[in-house]
């Protein structure tokens, strides 16, 4: 396993060497790769769905590949292959002295680890973002999807053309052995269910990028539009129940009666829940908790105390309310007026999406293409030491440019 | 241990509610307290430094505090309250259709665990640091600067009048707590040498921000002006030896004679190994290592290989071998004709130094208030719910402004 990440460190290390244009026709290849070997594509994935005759339809629907999921994907890599050039892009530039030069570029972070469930469309996906970004890949897919899988990657690793960029790994035991390897990974991104994401974020040293919970909250403020608040909690609710970014408590100020906008989640097939044993629950339902709160910081306490610090959406027309909300919950996105279901890397305009992430470091919020990226300082000189500064012969000028 | 943490962060939640002006005006009475109370301080001081009779001589500097030293903090604070609020700033600013607009505004991480060791001056800079960026604050010093400590933090805790801002923590029994609430705690910052560091970084799942090691590489190029060289390589080692930036390694190209720098390192009092046993060695003396490599790409590779990603500097007057290692080498900092000296907060000029991190995620290299600082993404609509958008019937702008 350490041999097959130091060949995806050294792989990601001749990637960023590659010019623009030598990326872009890699992704553009491995785009018409994926219409033109279709047909084995599927033939892969209707062995893996033989085999798994007994997986729940959701899951199923997940594993299933089909035309017109291949066409999609080819679409999302061409429009990543034609996306702007994230890499040696200028953060800062400062003049530290005459001559000397600071320049902050963005760079890859090294090496990937992504590990996902049965979702075979991941694959050239991910792979995608990591060649866009420069970075080494490492992939871990579910096993029901093995066929699918394997296909995949030998069809990303013949039309991207690039060595051993993209490493597939299969079983459990040697996941187990890639999360203990912190010195040559450096940042693991599972996209799965809480229970892959917890158990990841309890097994490894490197850093993770993503959520384990999704608890968000919709408040309805005293001087909510109630139209617009029961618009917005069926939206929040209803349009994608089991998803991360989906309402899982409903807060109303105590001014507001909260018996129409039960009604309404009723009606829309929601089972309301006024006294959960737990308020820290992602249902991942349709089925949601409602607490009645005293005041704004009441329910910004309730926020902050049993909530993941995914998404809140306050609803109100007093815009000074809506300041405070906005300024004081400490969650990664925090709206007002609109339906909490926003927080999307691609509602976001952030083009593809590697995740969303709830950690306070690095990458926080729907994380595109930016969250693979980090920075190197490069400092231009002339033979320039330190010396001349400490003995007060030269000064700094530190001119931002 | 988790209800001082939970203190920290209610403090600091109160903290980023503060005006600018008020957090301003607290670190100017922190500045003028250190002043005022200086004789107290440098009483407690004189207990420490008495109680420390067998403290090599380096560490005795190191806990040993001065009127004149006291004056330097308080500038240094005073220049932290003067400079630009970091809190709300826009990174970015997005419409993502009609009336719905996104912002991406920098807040505070949440609660810092920051670990010295005898260097009581760090107390009230990085207590000042906290509250300019808005953190909760923990601080565990060095048990040899116990009164110093109790008497800086009574000092910075009453003049800041913010509450339980900071909290001070004192045993090793207490930090081992500490470290495993990584639910309450969301960056450690070890500021002490390699041991504390690499202490720290196996005993925690919370992020550290810090580097263990500073391996330093100069290599000297075959188009390299010698006596630039000279200069450079005499400034990366002898300036100060036992900082993390300074060089450890000095790579020669094979058609330079390495002799002319071993002389004048030697002259400098440089005790040179020509075959060290281990390559990744950070001797933090008057000593080095020096290895002639056949091409400038065998030196990136030694560098990959044997480096600790902190600074490396290639002295060359070939353009085109420089751009190849600045763009090649995967280090913190990467430097063309420069002293490594130069990776340093300060002369950077990010104001106040919070540390230099080695680590691919978050911050990287030499670190100020902006390392303290993550983002959240603020969503102001006018009731909109994503339904429209799936149907059909809106479209996605996403207007960048």
């Amino acid at each position: 396993m350490r041999e097959l990440a130091r060949a995806a460190r050294e792989a990601g290390n001749a990637l960023q060497q590659r010019s623009t244009e030598d990326r872009r026709a890699a992704l553009e290849r491995l785009a018409q790769a994926l219409l033109d070997r279709s047909d084995e594509i599927l033939a892969s994935n209707a062995l893996d769905l033989a085999a798994a005759d007994d997986l729940a339809p959701a899951l199923r629907a997940r594993l299933s590949l089909s035309q017109a999921k291949l066409d999609t994907l080819a679409d999302g890599i061409r429009s990543i292959a034609a996306s702007d050039e994230p890499l040696g892009r200028e953060v800062a530039r400062r003049q530290l002295a005459t001559g000397l030069e600071l320049t902050q570029v963005t760079s890859p972070i090294g090496v990937l680890l992504v590990i996902f469930e049965s979702r075979p469309d991941v694959l050239p996906q991910v792979a995608a973002l990591a060649v866009k970004s420069g970075n080494g890949l490492l992939l871990k897919g579910g096993s029901e999807a093995r066929h699918s899988n394997r296909c995949l990657h030998a069809v990303v690793t013949e039309a991207l053309e690039l060595g051993p960029v993209v490493g597939l790994v299969e079983t459990r035991g040697e996941i187990a052995e890639l999360l203990a390897l912190d010195d040559v990974l450096d940042l693991v991104i599972p996209r799965g269910g809480n229970a892959l994401v917890r158990h990841i974020q309890e097994n490894t040293r490197i850093p993770v990028l993503g959520h384990a919970d999704g608890v968000c909250h919709v408040y309805v403020d005293a001087s909510a539009d109630l139209e617009m608040a029961i618009r917005i909690v069926l939206d929040a609710k209803t349009d994608h129940p089991s998803a991360c970014n989906a309402m899982e408590t409903l807060l109303v100020h105590c001014d507001v009666d909260p018996e129409p906008l039960v009604q309404a989640l009723t009606r829309a097939g929601v089972t309301v829940d006024r006294a959960p044993a737990d308020w820290h629950l992602e249902y991942g339902a349709l089925a949601c908790a409602v607490r009645v709160v005293d005041s704004l910081e009441d329910a910004v306490d309730h926020i902050h105390a049993h909530g993941s610090g995914h998404t809140e959406s306050i609803v109100t027309d007093d815009e000074e309310a809506a300041v405070r909300f906005l300024s004081s919950v400490d969650s990664a996105c925090v709206f007002h007026n609109a339906s909490t279901r926003f927080a999307d890397g691609y509602r976001f305009g952030l083009g593809a999406e590697v995740g969303i992430s709830t950690s306070r470091i690095h990458a926080r919020g729907p994380v595109g293409v930016e969250g693979l990226l980090t920075t190197r300082w490069l400092l231009r000189g002339h033979g320039d030491t330190v010396g001349p500064f400490t003995r007060g012969e030269r000064e700094y000028t530190w001119v931002e440019a």
